[in-house]
């Protein structure tokens, strides 16, 4: 039974929700430190623990004196500082067609409580959520925390992992309560097109529910296609935008998110829904008042330049892990990223000798090469892998070597490569 | 019908879930200002907005070295750095007869998310939770989103708020999941004996049942008890202390909080709950790395100079609150504040000519007096009201100036005081 199989294999639980810290923090225990080789993980979507990934000057200094002017010690209104939900308003309309208002705006610790926030607010007994896969695995667990049910369409790797639109349409029902698009995708790095985007809109219109855009990798974009916010397309069908300065301010444990409505037609301006939303706001601390009052000045000040910058590194970093993967013949990549900091590659078990799957993929390659690289299974692909670029060159390089050195330490002796 | 007299009075509903913020943004909306009168809050447990309050110098100065380190932008830990989880447990462990983990401490964004943490990993179908009358309205918030019915107790005035332990012990059943305790007491600003708390403990073992400890106010007691955190009864019940830096360092704005299993008998550390904890941690996002990365050094360094100056100023702000209490006929103080911030005053309408309860006296107060003052009824007490004593002297004086002039204006003309 494929199910008893899954379970507590090198001690990962695959019945019960698996979260992505949790599986790298039992990947990173399973690192042998006798050989002396650095621990290199391309695990974790956190671009802060490499030095050549660094915030603009302007975002500490603007905390600093947040902070000093001793103004920011005292609460917040829970729906976050007003003028941080208007820089917050004014940003994400740059690139939309109307106008956010403040009203709109819901400050968050990170992206991952305005994830927690979507769920609480659409639970309801009997409702259901389609989720991508792979996907992000808080989704499924902030949902079971909620007894929301939660159903996975699939994400197409042969049409740069779109969204499979029949599936969605099979899924939903009545109760389906909202459609999960990630864009710049995570897992898989892909961007999606402003026609693909309008399609799902308009397949959520079309089955009267509504669109979670995560948009945590918001402007992450270094392919050919451009980021669309869904906002966009908020005419055709409600949209809730979850992001967060973590990824493009790189600045992950700042914990400074939003929880948007992208909804000219007001759905969510009924007083009902305001006032839930407003008293689930009441009851989440928020993150810290001198933070928030920085961000406007972070928002304003940001020169365009520093965002380039971390563009050209994720375009260089990808197309490194990118040819790396070519190299490596138990791998392939049927996607080449275009976005966010992660790619899935395919995992070819039949050309390995003793590896049975992905979970002992990964800790096998901790165990041996002390390379931490997350098994898809995490992400509800079972023989994916997700391999995180955002990294140094040098560490990228060095990482993807290992990787190379176990796959072919592991080959079938009668593969010919 | 008392129910549809209450509902929707000056914009309050009172058949929902009033939220103190709430209440006192409607109040503030009401103020005056043609007349020129300063707006005087007594209504928010934030002393932080009067200057005479003033976190420790040690406390952002950490921070800003911890920020500016350049250690602590990525993410920490779900449940809190190991350092932030180490402080908070030594912190805890020198009020208490045995040592703290840190893996009893999970580090919250402030104390309110950590009630909502206790509300969630409690909650369960046909669940109920005992709640203090007057108490926190966030703990009947939080548990209404969870499903978990609660259940309310009276503290009682002429016992000093002392838990009325027969109340409980008749509202308890064997789908009690928990008893909550307030000390030092907020909305009473009671401080518990060590033998009320022990009776307390050993009722809710009697009922099976385990003790939430809000000890947000730990430590503000300056009347003639000492705080005694209820950790000390841990081997007799199972103890969730719940805490934060916002009152005693006076940074509530900090978001730095913390959720604690205080229970040397281990309940709390059977693996399915330590997952069930850690899971839930998963989902919530968490205070900002660098503030927590600051928390060993800020405990560690603060002055006890510092907390004596608070306590000192707390004294004699609660000493000119009582007093002028005693010269304003319509309200009276059962018990003198001996702890945190916060003072239960009854109400007697039958001496006013034209206020009909606590609410319509609050926004009349608000509109003619700009003094604003939490209604009794935000915390579960009609005809009460919360007055806050975390101010300056001189604004003290002033604000409780106002009300005895409102209250002789609005005096019943055939009244002889």
């Amino acid at each position: 039974m494929e199910i008893n199989n899954g379970t507590m294999k090198h001690g990962v639980d695959t019945n019960s929700t698996i979260t992505i810290k949790g599986i790298l923090s039992l990947l990173m225990q399973n690192t042998d430190d006798r050989d002396g080789k650095r621990v290199l993980s391309l695990g974790m979507g956190d671009p802060s623990a490499y030095s050549c990934f660094h915030t603009t000057h302007v975002a500490p200094e603007a905390v600093i004196d947040a902070l000093q002017s001793d103004k920011f010690n005292g609460y917040a209104p829970t729906s976050g500082l007003p003028q941080t939900r208007r820089a917050v308003a004014e940003y994400l309309s740059r690139d939309l067609p109307y106008k956010l208002s403040s009203e709109d705006v819901f400050i968050t610790c990170g992206c991952t409580q305005a994830i927690d926030v979507a769920m609480a607010m659409l639970a309801r007994p009997g409702a259901n959520i389609l989720l991508p896969r792979p996907g992000f695995p808080i989704y499924e667990l902030s949902a079971g925390f909620r007894h929301l049910e939660v159903r996975y369409f699939d994400l197409l790797p042969e049409k740069g992992w779109e969204v499979d639109l029949d599936a969605v349409e099979a899924l939903a029902d009545k109760n389906t309560v909202a459609v999960v698009v990630i864009n710049p995708g995570n897992p898989c790095g892909n961007v999606y097109s402003y026609q693909h985007l309008k399609k799902i809109a308009e397949t959520a219109n079309k089955l009267r529910t509504l669109v979670i855009a995560d948009e945590v990798y918001g402007h992450l974009a270094f392919g050919s296609k451009p980021f669309v916010p869904m906002g966009v397309f908020g005419s055709i069908v409600p949209v809730l935008t979850l992001g967060s300065l973590s990824k493009r301010w790189i600045v992950p444990g700042w914990r400074l998110g939003w929880f948007v409505t992208s909804d000219p037609c007001g759905m969510f301006r009924k007083p009902k829904v305001v006032e839930r939303i407003k008293k689930y706001f009441d009851l989440l601390g928020g993150p810290a008042t001198f933070i928030q009052a920085a961000v406007p000045r972070i928002i304003e000040q940001t020169d365009e330049l520093f965002f380039q910058q971390t563009i050209n590194i994720l375009k260089n970093s990808s197309d490194i892990c990118y040819e790396w993967i070519k190299e490596i013949p138990c791998i392939s990549c049927p996607y080449k990223p275009e976005g966010s900091m992660a790619v899935m590659v395919k995992l070819n078990v039949s050309f390995l000798d003793d590896i049975s799957d992905d979970i002992d993929f990964c800790f096998k390659l901790a165990k041996e090469e002390s390379v931490i690289i997350l098994p898809g299974t995490a992400v509800g692909l079972k023989d994916w892998l997700r391999i995180t670029f955002a990294a140094d060159e040098y560490s990228l390089e060095e990482a993807l070597g290992r990787v190379k050195s176990f796959c072919e330490r592991h080959a079938k002796q009668l593969e010919v490569y």
